[in-house]
């Protein structure tokens, strides 16, 4: 874990499963996890997808837990001989992976009778040694963290729940405020002034995403930054920006 | 590009925007490649996302185009200042970005109006020399292919005409055939079966995803392979397997 308070902490997401890469499955979690750390004031760095395979997990998982200050990883803990997520983290880290008696407990609470832990459920306990435990309401088989990395399931709902069991282990930076400026301008009648602005304001971010709504072509400024005034006076000088081209500004979100 | 016929190709894709990372736009480019890939028979084997930032991306895209015989990107591709796509991705190959004289006929004739070309769509004809445009119908300003790599727009619409226009260049393997089972057993009952019959048909992926509708629990048992034969007989056993365990088989979607 970090040790010195950052105005800023990053993340990275390492989405584990063949059926993300297959197009089978659309991935949400990533967006979702997005968003969350992003009021933490956690930044999301990058985001990988790989495939159930365990040289690819490990490639993947070792370079971002040297990019990022945390990474989560969602999929591949689940009983099926295509969960590998567990033993790759392992070998990730040089751990043994072994039965973990506090995990195998909260599957017993939660199936409500040892006699439900069949052998595959049993896997489900297998953790790496000295792994922290990540507790899941849901569905009793557990997540577990070692060091900076974060090991969830790939069930949005338990990802979701497992997610408010960590959020407040991690250190938490400023959070990033946004403000959003819509306007009925093109991109490339406001491209030239808004790099100016960009450049006058080098700590706030701004990102410009044409849109179509109701067959009108619109547009959104984004602008983001963990600094309340140069946020404030670049969306001012944005919405002049506007005014100044003829354009019209439409809702502002704060 | 990949001179010897194969039975499989493969493919990564490289998606590009901080609206990704901050969790405002949830990707679909991801899975409509993925799955448009899998028809053609040129499997996705990893997928990542980068902040539009130049270091990022040419670190990315470098390591995904040594991986995969084709790489796909999304985004950064139109006027505005955090447009850096095509510049990250000409120094990635160390090549000069220029004026591309048909990009900017591309343009005019879409505008209708050499006029029409103000200083930032002027930038949008900004292209890596010596690469070959991919013709964009939507809204004029082109992607482009260096060698294996395809750089596209990140708006699905026109990322989706512009896969269109390359997916005839792409050498196709034998397309992935699947068959998905669903049945109303759990996981943990029909992990080690399954497991049994993965082993006996290593050239079938065998997957299991299971899923909540309508308030029931049940399972889809996804099997994928280039070969029928192989296929069918792995299918045949899944179906017996779900019996012999008192389970009852839904649809099996061919």
């Amino acid at each position: 874990m970090t040790e010195l308070k950052k105005d800023t902490y990053t993340a990275a997401i390492l989405i584990i499963g063949n059926e993300i890469l297959s197009g089978r499955t659309q991935d949400t979690n990533t967006s979702w996890i997005a968003e969350h750390l992003t009021v933490l004031g956690i930044q999301l760095v990058e985001g990988r997808i790989v495939p159930d395979e365990e040289k690819e997990i490990i490639g993947a998982l070792n370079a971002l837990r040297e990019k990022a200050d945390y990474v989560m990883t969602t999929g591949g803990i689940g009983p099926t001989h295509d969960d590998i997520t567990a033993e790759s983290v392992a070998k990730a880290f040089g751990l043994e992976l072994e039965i973990n008696d506090d995990a195998l407990q909260m599957m017993i609470d939660h199936y409500g009778d040892k006699k439900e832990i069949t052998p595959a459920r049993k896997k489900m306990a297998m953790i790496p040694k000295g792994a922290r435990l990540i507790y899941n309401p849901v569905s009793g088989a557990p997540g577990f963290q070692i060091e900076n990395v974060f090991v969830m399931a790939g069930v949005p709902k338990i990802m979701q729940a497992m997610f408010d069991e960590i959020k407040n282990l991690m250190a938490h930076g400023k959070p990033l405020v946004s403000r959003t400026v819509t306007c009925n301008l093109a991109e490339s009648q406001i491209a030239e002034g808004l790099s100016a602005i960009q450049d006058k304001y080098p700590d706030v971010s701004i990102g410009s995403y044409p849109h179509y709504r109701g067959g009108v072509l619109g547009l959104s400024l984004v602008l983001r930054s963990i600094d309340n005034e140069p946020l404030d006076l670049a969306t001012d000088n944005v919405i002049e920006l506007i005014g100044s081209l003829g354009g019209h500004t439409g809702a502002i979100t704060v």
